[in-house]
């Protein structure tokens, strides 16, 4: 199986913060994830900003965006994100537009899975041509102890057999890869274990070792 | 019944546009929302300028929260809104935190009913305590020409007596008020029709008179 790239989920409160979280680690990181914290603290700028300072990274804007498909999409993209996200409760139509303007630009999108959502919503996401998803155990649910576990692992198998690239994210430490190695996994997003590791670049390559050793 | 409150969403592309549309108009608004297109354009910032230049009126925050409650809560209302939204997929642990926040604050949320949602989630609100909710008609709906009909009245209906206040969104002419006249509706919002009408006060207005006509 392809080794799974490697996220960081840049979910800091401001620009400065960000961008002394992302100095130290890029170099070992293939996606730089602007946050849904920090666009909603610095705006669409934040997105412009780094993919001007790292153009051969890919950069995803996590917006979750629900509605004005047509609207939000091109906001993110043309701020210079590669990839922008829609929270899985959206409809159909908000989908399919995003898609539409993703499409026009040879970009992606991808639907966030947090909170509620169902299988039936995953095939109808695969018919309008859907490739990417984001597996999300909450914060709010990793702060209530709630553990990875033999349910979010069953899910994660029938989303790759739907033929998703699946992203996996939630608290997850380079401990933790080992439980996913038997999937096919896209993308693995770490955030505050990188961030707040005492060596984050360390910490970021540790990742990557792991990654090469489990999907070889 | 008491008259419903008047909203204006201010989905503009940019601080210049929201201010140039709330400018004309302010004095016939109960509500100023600063809509999501504008907080993912412009950051917290907005939040902020728009309750620092009307202080007197209701500044809602639309960031539909979906993760993260303890932050996003805290930064939109401690940026100057008096309530900001959730997005109807977030976990009940999400929406635990955000309520704790506010009520902290002596400030508000509220629930965005975009897309997929279910009668036992609003039942699993009411029991933790929320006391507001958005029924909203997408744009993206909107714009596949689904109007208001007998699906959207019952919903509304049922949201009322399960007690929640109800917010009632979604491209709202005055011409559409009287379809709601029998329900308690406690805020109509109009975006659009106010902001691209040729006199926009004079929209507002005409909001507002129908408003009282058909709820006293």
């Amino acid at each position: 199986m392809a080794k799974p790239l490697l996220q960081i989920a840049l979910d800091n409160l401001n620009e400065k913060d960000a961008y002394a979280s992302i100095t130290q680690v890029a170099e070992a990181i293939d996606i730089i994830e602007v946050g849904t914290i920090l666009i909603c603290a610095e705006g669409k700028s934040i997105v412009q900003k780094l993919k001007t300072t790292y153009p051969n990274k890919i950069i995803l804007a996590d917006a979750k965006i629900a509605d004005a498909g047509k609207i939000l999409t091109p906001m993110m993209l043309d701020s210079g994100a590669d990839w922008t996200t829609l929270i899985c409760c959206a409809e159909l139509a908000t989908i399919a537009g995003a898609l539409e303007v993703a499409a026009e630009r040879s970009k992606d999108i991808q639907i966030e899975l947090t909170g509620y959502w169902d299988f039936d919503q995953a095939v109808a996401w695969r018919g309008l041509g859907v490739d990417q998803v984001v597996y999300h155990r909450s914060r709010d649910a990793q702060a209530a102890g709630v553990d990875w576990g033999p349910a979010d692992l069953d899910k994660i198998g029938r989303l790759c057999e739907l033929g998703f690239k699946v992203t996996v994210t939630g608290g997850i430490t380079v401990d933790d890869l080992k439980i996913f190695a038997k999937y096919p996994i896209y993308i693995f997003i770490a955030g505050r274990s990188i961030r707040d590791a005492p060596n984050p670049l360390a910490a970021a390559e540790a990742f990557q070792i792991e990654l090469a050793r489990l999907w070889k």
